[in-house]
């Protein structure tokens, strides 16, 4: 029997009449002769209370109570989603993270799963049980309760979808699919039937947000097609699958951005072998991600060096760089949180030139000055001032020849 | 070293900011040298809007999701008192249902706990770490989630501080102890310094709300002392203890009222051996239960037969009836829900005659006639026209001498 996984996030199941609604898109596959597991996230607006809660009750936030909060969310959509499900006549039963088991490594709020044990499930489905399973949560080697970090239901559907041999991994989200850029900023933005993983995973980590990278990741270590579609329209969605399954390559597929950036500029600082590490390796220790990076050519023995940190990190990043000023030498820093990445990114690339010389062009068009480059094999990014997001985002999906009938 | 649980209700950490002050009582009593187990309650409200969900997704209800989804309140309070406790410098660590684990049966909704396996929370005392014990919640024989029943953290914590050994549970509430009576219906009412577990677990079950009535009775067998007191101040409590740790002994101790009551009367049904168990076998069936029952003296071969249920089951009970009527052979049923049922319960009954006749009086002098007359060995119930409730119980509480300067 085919087997799905449906997945339905914190919209899909607001509030009691949506998660009936997403038990009858339960009850229309399983009527459909497939064999299903449902994976459900918090109802929306619960995740933040809790968050919330737990930074106003303390200040050392032990993660793993914050994991014991946080993760109740979930258990509460999994009984009520079981309800709905037995109340259309369909038999159905819950399961919490450390009942299935979900068991993932010990780093509590950001746990990444390590093994799913699906004996149970199998079980279930050979009893044509449907299993409710909580999203975002598990169960850690010292039988704690574990979270798998924002959006880790994705995850936690995907990492399910692998385990059980699912056929196809359906995310049901308040958007419809993924989009050639925000729709919300360019009115002639353009669904995309299929994307590959690839891309996606670049979507999702350059700021796209309708994916959490770790389950499009996932999705693509373990080949599992995965369906980006909305619970409240039945148009067809966007399939993520392998390049293979994509007959009509583009060059580019899509333009993300991502405002999530903040850039610090470290003043000449010496240029010699080993001041890349003295400046990173305390970022490092302090648990800050460093994203683009660029040094500018030497000037009498010193060099500036510009790099891009998430904006929730910049304080601490200056501060941190403050405290080595003395070992770095450097003459000043000079912190800027109003930038954005902007990033064109398709497979098509790897057998196309020009791709980013014509963002290059087109951005130098529309006089929109580029602070710091990066690229890899499939994306070109560029950091921008932030006052120019829509513009280059207009701009470029135009050249590429995104642009739908809007 | 000393040894207390202690137990906080629903109003006592309804928000973050009662939290952090059941919190300090903690603290301080772990200053004090005393090994702490907290257990908690969910936060005020929210286990009245979990049961309201369930009871809107679904009408077949099954118990077993109920508990997952009613059970998450007490998780985020425990999580959220062991990151106040580390907050305040304590080393605390919240523990659910199934992680200590608390064993019980599988009746979902109204499981009842059969063990609680120490061995860990013995560790962690040894180590100088406070356990903060999710109440209400246990783990079923087959690993699922169960609930207690409505004020099931009373149980909780009565059956860790029996299993734990401890030498007193605290039982934090919104009132400072227990009363002669209802001092919202009774302005004289007085706070007893300590009552014993019989007379306790006869208020509980003849309507005072303090108690959950299963905690007092697992606290009698195992001779747990109980302390009722108010989180909100810093007046000692009621202590809930042997009949021999109290010197001065009163004849009634208190006088306890329930709204929670229904009559029916079935009219002249034949009076033959088997009648009774005809009628009452079929309710017993349908899970209902008969409290208070009162035959009249038979006259021609028929009888009248009394007995009250609980308020809720009144129209059930009176369908399961109807449809039993070609059996039974009754005239007719009287169904009547304005009764209350008043007690009056005190050990000195045991050795004083005449409680009871002094209960008939003061009632007819206030011209109240009585329905129905239960008693036991430490208690009087009358059932009585609703209307009369605050003119008995003032009357009651003058007549035995239970006045204070109000």
């Amino acid at each position: 029997m085919p087997r799905i996984v449906q997945k339905f996030g914190g919209t899909s199941v607001a509030d009691l009449e949506r998660i009936r609604n997403a038990a009858l898109r339960v009850k229309r596959e399983a009527d459909a002769g497939n064999e299903i597991a449902v994976v459900v996230s918090a109802m929306a607006g619960t995740t933040n209370q809790l968050v919330g809660w737990t930074r106003q009750m303390s200040r050392l936030h032990d993660a793993r109570e914050y994991d014991v909060v946080v993760s109740s969310g979930e258990q509460v959509t999994a009984g009520l989603m079981a309800m709905a499900l037995q109340d259309l006549g369909l038999n159905a039963r819950s399961w919490l993270g450390w009942q299935v088991p979900i068991r993932t490594d010990g780093v509590h709020s950001k746990a990444r799963i390590e093994a799913i044990d699906t004996a149970e499930l199998e079980r279930r489905f050979a009893e044509g049980q449907i299993s409710v399973v909580a999203g975002f949560q598990g169960i850690g080697p010292r039988g704690r309760v574990t979270t798998l970090g924002r959006g880790g239901s994705d995850t936690s559907a995907v990492a399910l979808a692998a385990a059980l041999n699912a056929e196809r991994c359906d995310i049901f989200t308040d958007v419809d699919g993924v989009y050639t850029t925000d729709p919300r900023i360019v009115a002639k933005a353009q669904k995309l039937s299929r994307i590959t993983y690839e891309e996606m995973l670049e979507m999702a980590s350059q700021g796209a947000r309708v994916l959490q990278t770790r389950s499009v990741e996932l999705a693509m270590n373990h080949r599992v097609r995965l369906q980006v579609l909305s619970s409240f329209t039945d148009t067809p969605g966007t399939l993520v699958v392998d390049e293979d399954e994509i007959v009509e390559k583009r060059v580019v597929s899509g333009i993300a951005y991502s405002r999530d950036e903040a850039k610090i500029t470290v003043q000449r600082v010496a240029d010699r072998p080993g001041v890349a590490a003295a400046i990173f390796g305390p970022l490092a220790d302090n648990a800050i991600n460093v994203d683009m990076i660029v040094q500018n050519i030497s000037a009498d023995g010193k060099t500036d060096l510009t790099f891009t940190v998430s904006r929730a990190d910049l304080d601490r990043a200056v501060e941190v760089l403050q405290g080595c000023r003395e070992a770095l030498g450097f003459d000043a820093l000079k912190p800027d949180p109003n930038v954005v990445k902007v990033s064109v990114i398709g497979v098509g690339m790897r057998s196309h030139a020009g791709v980013a010389k014509q963002m290059f062009q087109t951005l130098a068009d529309k006089g929109i000055n580029i602070q710091v480059i990066s690229t890899s094999e499939i994306k070109v990014s560029v950091l921008i001032a932030a006052d120019y997001t829509e513009l280059a985002l207009r701009a470029l999906h135009t050249a590429y020849g995104l642009d739908g009938p809007g």
